[in-house]
């Protein structure tokens, strides 16, 4: 792909780095996933629903502001957290809920 | 939300752990794009295209291995990939490339 070995060598350089990096963000997810998998039985247990729209407004206002601390777009951030909902939901949806009566 | 104390104080503290880990996340994803960053200048530099199909089959393969090892839905995995593939190419996309002449 690139020719010039400096340049090959510094891709290398930088795509180790960023193996690095999501092979801790796979083990961070799983450990995310095993949290919310929790919540989501607590949930299910004490029917209470599976959204939490006031809690998901706290959320991505700390994570809009650690992103800027952190030089990272916050709207990313954002996008971030609505895709991580998104597969938790689909977890919490998966837990079968008391009948309501 | 949970009337129950004692389901109160449980969800309190998942969500203290979940709160940790979307702080650690957030400072991982900057210095992703940070590396990611260095490598969309050195390719625009170069004349070598944004996108890298063969490296991204590995980075899927190597991602979906790790994940069985992490406990975590490997098809999420290769989602959250596929996630942060999109936005570094957009990234890219905004270096200014150099004529091909």
């Amino acid at each position: 792909m690139a020719d010039d070995p400096g340049v090959a060598a510094e891709l290398a350089e930088l795509r180790a780095s960023i193996d690095n990096i999501d092979a801790a963000m796979i083990y961070m997810l799983a450990e995310r996933f095993r949290c919310t998998k929790r919540v989501g039985a607590l949930k299910a247990q004490h029917d209470l629903p599976p959204a939490d729209p006031a809690r998901e407004e706290v959320q991505v206002a700390r994570l809009r502001r650690l992103a800027l601390e952190a030089r990272l777009d916050p709207e990313f951030a954002e996008k971030y957290l609505g895709f991580i909902i998104r597969e938790v939901i689909r977890h919490h949806e998966k837990f079968p809920r008391r009948p309501s009566c």
